[in-house]
C-alpha cells in the first residue's frame, strides 16, 4: 500500500469513529473482532444505500421481484450447495509464533495469485515451491505447517434442545443467495413472473474469515445484496452481459468516476460456471472486488432439485419447452459499498479565506475543509437548519419552524452550537448536501427588509450561498433528492 | 381459541402462502422449525412497517438518533446483562411420548400465570401443585419430567477457530438493545444529542424457543424495533408515560382500531425495574403482547459499567451533576406487528352483484371479494396498472407508458391477464389502494372523445371508480401515500 492510501485510508477509518459511522463492535469490552456496528450517520448511510439498490433492482424492474429468507435454512441447503464440503480457507500456522495466516494471501503478496477452488494438494504445492520467499507477517520466520483447508461456514445450536449438537450442526447462511433458489419454485407459484425474471435479497450474512482486513472491506458479519436472474439455457449469455452492463450503470448514476471502476475476469472458474468478472473499485489500498457478477448456469437449481428431491424445472406455458433454468447473479456487500461511497466522497479542500473565516475553530492554521461529496440521495442528513445564533430566542423559534415543517419530508438535523462556520465543517464532514441559515434579515430586522421571509441556503460543494423565500424550501429540496 | 378466530388465523395463513407474502424456511427440504421467508409482497410489506417505524422513532424526532449494532458481540455482554446465566424457560419432557414442552404455557392454558421471571424451584412448585390438571398436548398422558431451565441464547462459533469451541461459545444477541447500550458512550462521545435522548435500532435477533407458535408470532428467528430512551433519574417515569403514549399514537396513526389494542401491567417485575406495560393487540387467538415499554432504571449501564471497566455515567455540563442514566424502552417484533396489521386489515366483504361481475371467475358461487385494508403507507404495491384487454398493443402501449411513468416514484404493478374483474379481485388480496385502467375511451377511441387521455382509477375500499386525466396521476398518488 502506497503511504499516500494508507493515510486516506486512515483518515476515513478516524472520521467514521469521530463522526458516529462506524465503530468497532462490542468497543467497550475490548472490541470483537472483524465485527463493526453502524453509527447514527453510519446506519443512515447503509439504509439510503440499500434503498438506491432497492429501486433500482426491484421497483424499477418489472422483471424482478423482492425476497427476505430468513438467515437460517435447513442444513441440508448447505449440502447441497457445496458448502460444507467446500466452502473453506487454506489456513497455515507459524510453527514458531503460532499465528494462524491464510496460506492464499501469503502467496498473493508475493505476486502469485492462488485461486479459492484449488484443492488441499494444490495450494501445498504452489506453498512448497515459494516456501523460502514467504515470512510469518508476525515474527518473520519461514517455519509453516502445511495448509489445512478450514470451513467458513459458521455453526450455531438453534433448533437444538440437547448438549450434543456438534454432530448435527445448523448453519448461519454464508451467502443470501440460497434462500433465493430454494425460495425459487415458491415465487414462481405465488406470483406472476415468468422467465426470465429475478429475485433480489438483501440480508446479513456471517462468514469464518480468517483473516479479515481492511476495516469495512472483509468482516465476518456483514450484509449482502444479491439479485439472482433466472434465464433460458440459450438466454443466459445475453442476460450474463446485460446485467454486466446495468450494474456499472448503477454506479455511473450514483456518480463514481468510471475510472475508479474495472472489470476483473476470472481466470480459473469453478466447474459449472460459464464467466465470472468482479468489478473493482479502487479503494485506498488499490483496486480490490467491489462486487461479482457470475453466470453459473443450472448447478445451483439442479443441486437442489437432487438434494431436495423436488423437481425445479421450468414448464414453458408457450413452447411446451420443460428445462432447468440458468441463473446469473450480481452480488455486493453493504459495507464494501459504504467504504467505496465514503472514498469515492472523501476530499480535502483548501478554503480561499483559510481560517479567519471561521473565528472560533481553534485548530491552529486550518486552511482547508474536509467534505465528503456524497451522492445527495445517499448523504445520511439532507437538511441542517441553523439559526444564526443561539441566544436569540426568535431566530431560534424560527429555524424550528421550518425545521419542524422539512423533517417529514427529509431527514433533517437542527444545529445552534457554535458559530455557523463550524456547524459548515460539521455537515461538510458528515456530506450534508444543504444548510439553511435564519439570520436577522429572515425576520426582518436586518437593514434590507425586503428579504423578511428569506432564508440563506448554503450547498455544501460550491460554498455558494443563495437567498430563498422560507415557503419556497420544501419545494426546492423536493427536487433535489 | 374460538372456532372463528382459528378460521381466519388460517385464512391469513393460506393468504400470505397464497399471495407469496410468508414461506415456510427452506420449505423444500421439509421446513426448518419455526423460522419464516418473506415473499415478495411481505418483504414490501415489512420494508414498509420498518420504514414507518423509523421515521416516527428517529426522523421525526430531534432527540432520537439510529444505530444498528452487529449481530454478534463480545460474550462478556451477554453475562454483564444477566442473559448466560437467566434467559431461561422452564422445560419438562412427557415420560410417556417424550415430548418437550414450557411448563409455564402449560400452566397458563389452565388460567395460572406463571411469570417468566420464576426460578426453577418456584415453578415446580406450582406444576406439581397443577400436574393433576395438565395432560400431555401429544399423547394425553400426566406424567411429566421436574422442569428444568433451557437457556434461549443461541450459540456460534463465529472467530473460533478450533474444534473446541464448546468452552467458549459466542452468542447470537437475543435482544437488539444490549447493542445500543454497550454503543451509549460512542453516540455521546460523536454526536450532539443530550440526555434525555433516545437510541433506536432494527435488526435480527435469535431465541432457541421451545415452542414456538402461531405462524409468524414467535419464532426462533425474528426482528426487533427497539427503542431505549436515557433519561435523568428523576425523569424516568415521566418519560415513560409519555413513551407509552406516543407509541400507542403510532398504531393509531396508522388506523389500527383502539378496541384491538390495550395495556397489560407487568404483576411481576424483576427486581431492577420500574414498571413494565405490554401493549396487546387481538390477534385471532385472543389478546397477546405486540410491544413491550418498560422502564429498565439504571441496571443496563451499571451492569455493563461493572463488567466492562468501562465509567459510563453521564456528567451534566449545564449543571455538573453525575449520575447513571435510567432507560425507558420500546421494543417490538416486525413479524408480530406483521400479523397484527394482516389482521387488522384482512376483510371479506359481500360483493353488490355477485359473481356476474366477474365472469372468468370459476370459483362456484364466490359472491364476496377478500380484501387486505391495509393503511396505504404499508400497502406493498401502492399503484396497479391495467390495459383493459392484452390482445390490443394500443393498450398495451398506453398502459406500459403510465407504469415507467409511476415507477420511480411509487410501487407499481403492471397486469394485463385475464379479465379486469380478476386483476381487481387480485390486487384487492394484496392490498393494493389503487387500480389504474386504460381502456378504448383513454385513447380517444370510444363514443364519448372528450375522455381521450382519460383512465379510470378504482379505489380499493370503496370500489369506486373515477376517470382522470393521465397527467393528473403522479400528483394525484403522491397526495396519497
Amino acid at each position: 500500500m502506497a503511504e499516500k492510501s494508507q493515510e486516506l485510508m486512515e483518515k476515513i477509518v478516524a472520521l467514521c469513529k469521530r463522526r458516529g459511522f462506524v465503530f468497532l463492535s462490542s468497543e467497550i469490552y475490548g472490541g470483537f473482532s472483524a465485527v463493526y456496528d453502524y453509527g447514527s450517520y453510519g446506519v443512515e448511510l447503509a439504509n439510503n444505500i440499500k434503498d438506491a439498490w432497492w429501486k433500482y433492482m426491484v421497483q424499477m424492474r418489472e422483471d424482478i421481484v423482492g425476497l427476505d429468507a430468513a438467515i437460517f435454512m435447513h442444513p441440508k441447503v448447505w449440502e447441497a450447495s457445496g458448502h460444507v464440503s467446500g466452502f473453506a480457507d487454506p489456513l497455515a500456522e507459524c510453527r514458531n509464533c503460532h499465528v494462524r495466516v491464510r496460506v492464499d494471501h501469503l502467496l498473493e503478496e508475493i505476486g502469485i495469485a492462488a485461486d479459492e477452488k484449488m484443492s488441499e494438494t494444490e495450494i501445498n504445492a504452489l506453498f512448497n515451491q515459494n516456501r523460502e520467499k514467504i515470512g510469518c507477517p508476525k515474527c518473520g520466520k519461514k517455519d509453516f505447517t502445511e495448509a489445512q483447508k478450514f470451513n467458513l461456514l459458521v455453526k450455531s445450536n438453534l433448533g437444538n434442545f440437547t448438549d450434543e449438537w456438534m454432530d448435527e450442526p445448523v448453519y448461519l447462511r454464508g451467502e443470501t443467495c440460497q434462500g433465493i433458489y430454494v425460495n425459487y419454485k415458491n415465487v414462481l407459484d405465488s406470483s406472476r413472473v415468468r422467465i426470465p425474471f429475478g429475485i433480489a435479497q438483501i440480508g446479513k450474512v456471517f462468514r469464518n474469515e480468517i483473516t479479515a482486513r481492511q476495516f469495512i472491506f472483509r468482516t465476518r458479519e456483514f450484509e449482502q445484496m444479491e439479485m439472482q436472474y433466472f434465464t433460458h439455457p440459450a438466454q443466459e449469455m445475453e442476460a450474463y452481459e446485460k446485467l454486466k452492463e446495468y450494474r456499472f450503470q448503477f454506479y455511473l448514476d450514483l456518480g463514481m468516476k468510471a475510472e475508479n471502476l474495472r472489470w476483473h475476469k476470472h481466470e480459473n472458474l469453478v466447474f459449472y460456471a460459464k464467466e465470472a468478472y468482479d468489478l473493482e473499485y479502487n479503494f485506498p489500498f488499490g483496486f480490490k472486488e467491489l462486487e461479482g457478477v457470475h453466470a453459473r448456469g443450472d448447478y445451483d437449481l439442479t443441486q437442489h432439485a437432487k438434494f431436495s428431491g423436488v423437481a425445479l424445472d421450468y414448464l414453458d406455458q408457450a413452447t411446451g419447452e420443460k428445462y432447468v433454468p440458468h441463473i446469473v447473479e450480481s452480488s455486493v456487500g453493504v459495507g464494501r459499498m459504504l467504504l467505496a461511497f465514503l472514498t469515492e466522497a472523501y476530499t480535502e479542500e483548501a478554503l480561499e479565506n483559510g481560517p479567519s473565516q471561521n473565528p472560533s475553530d481553534t485548530v491552529a492554521g486550518r486552511e482547508t475543509r474536509v467534505v465528503l461529496k456524497l451522492p445527495k440521495k445517499l448523504a445520511p442528513v439532507k437538511v441542517a437548519i441553523f439559526p444564526l445564533m443561539k441566544n436569540k430566542p426568535e431566530l431560534v423559534m424560527k429555524a424550528k419552524e421550518i425545521f419542524d415543517t422539512l423533517k417529514p419530508h427529509f431527514v433533517c438535523e437542527f444545529d445552534d452550537n457554535g458559530n455557523v462556520g463550524k456547524r459548515y465543517r460539521r455537515q461538510d464532514e458528515i456530506g450534508t448536501p444543504y444548510c439553511v441559515t435564519v439570520d436577522f434579515d429572515s425576520l426582518g430586522l436586518g437593514e434590507d427588509k425586503s428579504l423578511e421571509g428569506t432564508v440563506t441556503v448554503r450547498d455544501r460543494d460550491t460554498m455558494q450561498q443563495e437567498r430563498m423565500p422560507i415557503e419556497r424550501l420544501k419545494e426546492f429540496f423536493t427536487e433535489k433528492f
